[in-house]
């Protein structure tokens, strides 16, 4: 057996990793099981699978924004040197807010058509959608203050992430308030927040001659 | 290929590890299917969110439920050695019982407010929730027993645990029997114990000169 | 990069593992969600309850009989050396046909009560509970006759599981025939045949001097 | 820690492999959830089994489809030195494209028997069917044009796949321009594709000198 730095509940982040990427697995998958069978409309079954669409926009939308998160996710196991019971509960509840986002999505695009509950649709999905950004930052936040990241990191690397985590959940609270006001600026608002994870996290920069390899 | 002390059915531990986080995984997931999106009432979307509160909160309740199990199991993993056939169909019933547990959480919410049935519902839920916490004593007896336990470990530190896992056990079948009596008293009994998984375990001690690392 | 003696589509076996596992968890887990909450029958929750009996038992049996695969599966990997394509698709037929197992657990508790179909439902339950072993038997014949299995495996080892596989394949299917004249001993042979896969596997034997570790 | 060629968001495959096989595994698993118990036709159990027969080739058909993905994506793994950002981001879309397969087998297969809704049945599951075999195709161009393949690899025998995976794809589409002037036709050519699939990947060829082991 190798030499182990971490003691009591510490352990590689492998395994929060493996759990992790199954819960996630399993979160993009399930929405596929609210997918209906078109019923043929007045005899036509293309106009059942268009009376569908708010059905298949809801998946699309779900799948990409967990597709977004399991990609960062993927990232940032890289960052880590270990975790310990608090950063796995909190990881907990971060997938757990994962895992809800799929839920108000059809209501959300079930109300965009004009009713006057459109509104409390948009809050609702505004609340949950800002949830993850939210866990994720103060799991982030438990990281550095523990000492659980990669001790060769760079100082400015690792206090660039916490600005940009910081101001990502923040960010989507912002869409949550200005939604008080006028919900579909917020739901612009929100979106352009989730389509910023499409672009690539900055590469880790390390202590001066600590870079691996 | 390494030289392998196991023999039989003997193998390390790490596939019954991805196994049981994979089940674990599924298992804190699929509560979420059981969300029902809401319908509005009499016209109001949020009294029809407010209605599926029983919902969200058994939601909830199984999440941070398994969370903690998942996060007890991670942590065990790093006693053992080896596992064996015993341990493994052992394993297979204490992954079943977690499975089960978000099931009696619904009806345990929606009868709290006050029809007949509750205590019914309360004894129901408690029987399902001391299951698990009994499969893992039992399958921690096993693996004393039949030393797949890592030798390094201090005998006093694997006794410690066992008194702790028996104690747990034991708990729960004790707040069942307080709800025989008053429902209510067995209840919040029951959640203290599961509180009490928040808690990190004891960091492992190990005998003198053996520690790893 | 390590010398590697597989060489086209095979690897070694621990991928297949991997997925086979999440599978099994899957399958395994699932049925959790074919549970119905209790409702009261005439005011009483503890009769809803009892009326679910034949779900709670074939929930239970489900888990019990595809957590006996895995305990098999997850023994059967470590006499591999490597997989290939035919393997795979081979470990496929296997997988699908466990996760069809909790299928007709229902049908065959709810009729076992006296109607006239519970010969039909026997049946069904009998042909679907005989494939697995099939799939099992088919794949190891495959691995044995491509040389997959550790080429450091005795023979006779070999050869006996061979002959195991072979007679539980068969002794499932002479459960059905059986059944075709008497459903009841039918259904109680292929029990019996289930059960024996409690029994750990035997330990492997090696060639002369070839034993690892 | 050993030397890391990788830098910035790209990590061996096989965390992107983990995920991808969990994904590929609840999505083999998931239709067996559309199953419904039968109900006695007329009092005919065996009736009602027959009448069943559409939703059980539907999920034979869904398991043969993404049991032969999987194989594919199993094989196609060892074939990458790295991953990054972009690649799992198209493997999402991948993964996507084949947990949705399932979804339009069912109407397909209640449509065959000759209503007038047979050939729009069969253009969505042409449309559905010819996706996931396209993001794979783009996902490899991306993947050769980043050079994530490991460089051991011959050029011809990345050129080859290039060609297998374009042509592929393309046949998927012409099946479907097919079905728009004959429905049956363009069925049995998608089905031919999609059996091609059976035939497993050619070996890889290194470049002299290269080849591991």
């Amino acid at each position: 057996m190798a030499t182990d730095p971490r003691n009591g509940t510490e352990r590689t982040p492998d395994r929060l990793e493996a759990f992790s990427d199954a819960v996630l697995a399993i979160a993009i998958t399930l929405p596929v099981t609210e997918l209906h069978a078109p019923e043929p409309e007045h005899g036509s079954l293309a106009a059942g699978h268009l009376k569908l669409m708010p059905e298949y926009a809801a998946y699309l939308l779900s799948v990409v924004l967990i597709g977004l998160y399991w990609a960062h996710s993927h990232f940032s196991g890289k960052l880590l040197q270990k975790t310990d019971h608090g950063y796995n509960l909190l990881s907990i509840g971060f997938l757990a807010a994962v895992s809800i986002t799929p839920f108000p999505d059809r209501p959300l695009f079930e109300h965009l058509a004009g009713d006057a509950e459109r509104r409390t649709a948009a809050l609702v999905y505004l609340g949950v959608a800002g949830a993850p950004a939210t866990w994720w930052f103060a799991r982030w936040i438990y990281a550095t203050a523990r000492r659980l990241t990669d001790p060769r990191l760079a100082e400015t690397y690792l206090r660039r992430l916490t600005i940009k985590y910081g101001v990502t959940a923040l960010a989507y609270w912002a869409a949550f308030a200005l939604a008080l006001w006028n919900w579909v600026a917020g739901v612009v608002a929100a979106g352009i927040v989730s389509l910023s994870y499409v672009v690539p996290p900055a590469k880790p920069i390390y202590k001066l001659g600590q870079q691996p390899g």
